[in-house]
């Protein structure tokens, strides 16, 4: 009775205003109980399709006209037919079972009174598992007590921006290239992003000293996007500024989860917890849609930030958390990293060939880890022109300038390239697609 | 194999440095194959227990010394025996089934290319599930394309404030008293807040329009703390006001998912969508711990509005979203809230009866709908000594003073008290201690 009245509803074929036969009187009709009809309009009314009004007949609702459509998402009207965009692992590797699995078991245990209003910091069961997890797979030196959940490294790099610029900073070096989207957030949240240039030893600390700013955004483990690993020498002088000025360090530890070739770097953090603030999420290692990462914070930053986070959005979702941290501690993840990565360094070696055969003027480096490439195209060769070009013929990506803090047309030209959730024969056609694209703007 | 020697490294009884048998020597010694002791090996070392080195034998790696345990969550620690804090469902009614239903679905239809970065917005899905279900429930004039989900009303309070900054406002009223929370979270976004008064017909219009503020955050539905509705010459007088100054309302509809006694009344913002934010949330109708929240826009508003989202946090989880919106479509949600409706009225009617026979002198109002109550003390009794009396009788609960802009000692005294999450039996403990503690303060 009551989902054929929605229905009914719904579709429009009850309009707004028709009266309802009496409960008694319908139930008569359907030979069903009284009861029946009377629980269905009960749940009706409660739903807000039926008006009962006293002495006076239950009748449909005026305001179910309103219902509109979403739009379709718009992650499909961006992507084309060869989507070379960096930043997404491929989703179709996504665990669901073991995800399932895991989030049961959270819903089965969790207690009733952790369904309340959460930590800030996040949960207790979560604090616990990263502290294991990220001291022995990243060298971090972590304290749950330091640990703050977040949505991902955006929404960490965000909050530890606005307790800095409460605490007085007003600017904040960047690597240039670097990831734009978090310049764009820094600013956002209070803070002035500073350029310092990258090299192949990562970024410059001379430069970095040069620029004014007590705070630096980096990523030592594979730059975003050139891919260098921050050499020792640098390290060591980062971390020497750091003290020198009194200064934080924010290591964005992006794509370390995914080394091919050469032995891990351990984190930044592990060696200056103090001066260092590890930022990580689990975006590539499972799906970024899940939106759960990390912060590992110095000891003096972490009830700042985990009041900031309270203060933005209540923390985060709780039985999300409590999965995660039960992926962690079964080995589930590393397990699962473990045959991610087999799969995507066989695509890195499908990129790699397919450019030597295609584009043997092309300079690729940045792949012995991370999911994505810098192939750095001839002196001459207008980046522009390549990525109108590309997009005429089905792809999509990001040309290098995008990438920069002020761009100009004299920049040696390049192209960044996510590879990691096409297949091998997708990654040989968008290569040959690019290949075509870049002799078209000779 | 794997378990064993990872619980042995866990609980230290192997220790780090400590070199293992060859692969051939452990799989003779435990009659498997040299198969399963390598892969064992292979993993412990992915997860950095061991380290594997050529030429050498397998070790115990260094870093596993440490792990430290998180300490146990705050909330333990904060409530009473009698906890009357508000701003808590029963949790033990929280529909796990129900939930995992729903989720269960959730993740097994969503196609891989949802599980990318989210639309900060939100779901489709949901955002269309909302439109109908805030349309009918609450007569909001909803639309899918002016939706943002959130993580809850801060989130959308904070995410409207940091906008409705950067287009210049530099004040925004608050209702006094008022939601303590929401004051310090405005003024973390960048808003100040004015305190504007609130008597039995809610927020004055008058003392509105003389703050010199363009945008107000109020809650029309069921006033915090006060419980009183916004009667309908002052809704009328309100939208006069946002029109005259070119100004914006923010709704916070709180707690309108639980109305006692009397009709209805629907959401400010289906008068005029296009001067009116509504703010709502799953907190209380389900579990504040899920984290999802909604925000309907004005048009105007609502491309800055998901944009500011995609700054501050990258948009939220996708399947607890998807999860929703199953529970929204089935009319789950609504049955749930008939059931939980009901029970918690009855002990609505515990608590009222409780504090006519232990606090006669007491004046109880807003229990017409929501989960609180406002309890006024005879004038001359010190909220103060009552709250530190109670605090020694177990009772965790909030004086009337913490949710004034500015408390002065010659404020009326008074209690708000939750009593959702209490059974009758408990309710009568509570206010019996309530009673003793005011008597003390004699």
């Amino acid at each position: 009775v009551e989902r054929s009245l929605r229905d009914a509803i719904r579709e429009g074929r009850l309009v707004a205003g028709t009266p309802l036969p009496s409960t008694r009187a319908l139930a008569r009709e359907l030979s069903v109980s009284r009861g029946v009809v009377f629980e269905a309009y009960a749940q009706l009314a409660a739903e807000g399709y039926l008006e009962a009004r006293q002495g006076a007949a239950t009748r449909v609702a005026a305001r179910t006209a309103t219902v509109r459509r979403a739009r379709p998402p718009r992650a499909l009207a961006t992507r084309g037919e060869h989507d070379l965009q960096p930043g997404r692992p491929d989703l179709s590797l996504f665990p669901r079972p073991l995800w399932l699995a895991a989030w049961r078991r959270a819903l089965r245990q969790v207690p009733d009174s952790t369904l309340g209003y959460p930590d800030p910091s996040g949960t207790t069961e979560l604090r616990d598992a990263l502290t294991a997890y990220l001291g022995r797979a990243r060298a971090v030196a972590p304290d749950p007590q330091n640990t703050v959940v977040t949505t991902g490294v955006t929404q960490g790099v965000v909050l530890v921006a606005r307790v800095l610029r409460d605490l007085g900073h007003t600017t904040i070096a960047v690597e240039d290239p670097g990831f734009h989207v978090h310049r764009w957030s820094l600013e956002r949240a209070g803070l002035a992003p500073v350029a310092v240039p990258v090299d192949d030893e990562g970024i410059s600390v001379d430069r970095l000293a040069a620029s004014g700013a007590r705070v630096v955004l980096c990523t030592p483990a594979h730059q975003m996007p050139t891919g260098a690993v921050l050499s020792a020498s640098r390290r060591a002088d980062l971390l020497a500024w750091a003290h020198a000025v009194d200064g934080v360090v924010i290591e964005d530890d992006y794509d370390a989860e995914y080394r091919f070739d050469r032995e891990p770097v351990g984190a930044l953090q592990g060696v200056d917890p103090e001066r260092v603030v590890y930022a990580g999420s689990a975006s590539k290692a499972l799906a970024n849609a899940l939106r759960l990462g990390w912060l590992v914070l110095p000891s003096w930053l972490a009830r700042p930030v985990a009041w900031e986070r309270l203060a933005a959005d209540g923390g985060g979702p709780v039985l999300d958390q409590l999965a995660l941290a039960d992926l962690i501690d079964r080995g589930d993840l590393d397990r699962h990293l473990r045959r991610t990565r087999r799969v995507y360094r066989a695509r890195r070696d499908a990129l790699v060939a397919a450019l030597g055969r295609e584009l043997p003027e092309a300079t690729v480096t940045g792949v012995a880890a991370g999911l994505h490439a810098l192939v750095m195209l001839p002196q001459g060769t207008s980046e522009e022109r390549v990525v109108a070009q590309g997009a005429e013929r089905g792809l999509t990506f990001h040309g290098l300038s995008v990438m920069r803090v002020d761009p100009d047309p004299s920049d040696a030209p390049g192209l960044v390239l996510g590879y990691a959730h096409l297949t091998e024969q997708a990654i040989d056609r968008a290569i040959a697609a690019l290949s075509e694209a870049v002799r078209a703007t000779k």
